[in-house]
């Protein structure tokens, strides 16, 4: 209702599509995932990114039966993307969505994304989770779409993303998923949660709370070395928010973490500051580094109009 | 450093000032308050909205020390209107920046804006605070300025916003300032407070927790009301989160509140749904509605590129 103009919610089997979606032509972005994570996806439907956002219940991934009709949907004929978070849950609803929608005529091509830096396996994954990351690959990917890229390419600079970013995240708070009514997890008054998951699940070990800088470090030591960050590189800086962290503590750990990048030798090009991968009310943040080449950085500069990433439109 | 291409940072006396200000012929908008409703003031900052933003300590006025200088930064020749949220420091310190940077040859208008119907007057207020609506005012009276409006024209396309605009909030949780340590109010875990300021100061009353369509209902009553709302007119939704509560929630909000105002024949042409104007990290939100002509919608739609609000730019 209060984005009318971009979107529309198809409500059984519940989806949200990019208006006058599909548009003649264009390769189609589909993400989708469990909810509690807004903006994320719907927030990201609209020109310029996501073609369909389909949302499972909190936490919970989405049913092939939501993605198999949203992906018929936004297809024109030139294929389907699919942008897809490496949890089990999300991955094999949509591997067997894909296959289905293939088997009506839809070509399909799926990119996992797997961005988190702190642990390899999880309670819901094999491999590493895809968290914050998720919205650079889907700005970008959504561009190239909008362009007028091809199925390969769009698939391409979508991998190329997934390949050049890297997140690590913190929590300060548990949160609460509404139908259990009490927190996931619980974390003591002066205890920190490093490497956190955005379902409240583990991340690599509880800390007593440091300060925001010394905290800064913590989480992007690691996503610089996994990146094998080099002088001269040319980044985006991401840093998200969880949702129930104060923007101004979002920009301290902005300063730290540029601070930290200028004395690598990097640029930081770009920039994003907000809540953009959330889960529910925790309070927290996750530092991403994306590694930008030119193409990226036009990709990313290019129109968007979306509920939540706006610029140019 | 997040929003270099936007705005530049005085370090002392602090304050954020536009790119590129003062832009000629133009008339400069300048607002401030304490730290802590980050975004407001300094996320909005930039094309078609504020040319430059005070910032007090958290939850503190600005001193005319600061607003002063930032006056007399962005005075092109065209005049400055000083948007100040009712609350009685705020006022003095505007008061007495205003009377000087006029004594330095700067036309200075100062709009008060005082759109919480909750309380007649508050711990920090005589009369009526100045909450969520405050974003409206400076977006409409922005494109006013950046449109070419003279000093006389903005101001009072200012006041028209603020005539047409009322808000109420609840808070779900306290918050804390840094400096103290500990909240600044405690709500017991199923008890809310109705008509919450933006400092955690009290409102109309605490009651028990309720479902959100409820709750929503107490918010908009007394806006309505107040606002004197008739079936014909044409609105403005705006379901502002307090910083602390996931943007799911909110839209659970704008939706109760848009039937609502379909109900009594209103129409909702133009929607806000996000953390604009927050208390660090309490949780809650408030509604406000905007009574919309043809100008304000103008007004509301033009371009605008700031940290924390952009479209057509």
């Amino acid at each position: 209702m209060a984005h009318a103009e971009i979107v529309d919610v198809h409500p059984d089997p519940k989806y949200v599509i990019r208006k006058g979606a599909p548009v003649a032509g264009k390769v189609a972005l589909v993400s989708g995932g469990g909810s509690g994570h807004e903006p994320l996806h719907a927030g990201f439907v609209g020109l310029g990114m996501l073609d369909a956002a389909v949302p499972g219940a909190v936490f919970t991934s989405p049913t092939p039966d939501q993605i198999i009709p949203a992906t018929v949907a936004v297809d024109s004929g030139a294929g389907v993307v699919h942008i897809v978070k490496n949890y089990t849950g999300d991955v094999l609803n949509f591997e067997t969505a894909a296959e289905m929608a293939q088997a009506e005529g839809v070509r399909v091509r799926s990119v996992l994304v797997n961005d988190d830096v702190a642990v390899e396996d999880s309670l819901y994954t094999a491999g590493r989770r895809g968290v914050g990351g998720t919205v650079l690959v889907e700005k970008i990917a959504g561009a190239s779409a909008q362009r007028g890229d091809d199925l390969d390419a769009v698939t391409a600079i979508a991998e190329r993303v997934v390949a050049n970013v890297r997140t690590m995240g913190v929590a300060l708070s548990g949160c609460t998923v509404p139908h259990a009514g009490t927190p996931s997890f619980e974390l003591e008054e002066n205890e920190i949660e490093i490497g956190i998951g955005i379902h409240g699940e583990p991340g690599r070990h509880k800390i007593p709370m440091e300060n925001a800088d010394a905290i800064t470090d913590r989480l992007l030591e690691p996503v610089l070395e996994d990146l094998a960050l080099a002088s001269g590189d040319k980044v985006l800086l991401f840093v998200n928010g969880m949702g129930g962290t104060p923007q101004s503590e979002l920009y301290i750990v902005y300063r730290r973490a540029a601070q930290v990048l200028a004395e690598r030798g990097a640029t930081v090009e770009r920039s994003l500051v907000g809540n953009y991968v959330t889960s529910l009310e925790m309070q927290g943040c996750s530092v991403s580094v994306l590694r930008l080449d030119d193409e990226l950085t036009r990709l990313w500069d290019a129109p968007v109009h979306t509920a939540a990433l706006r610029w140019g439109a």
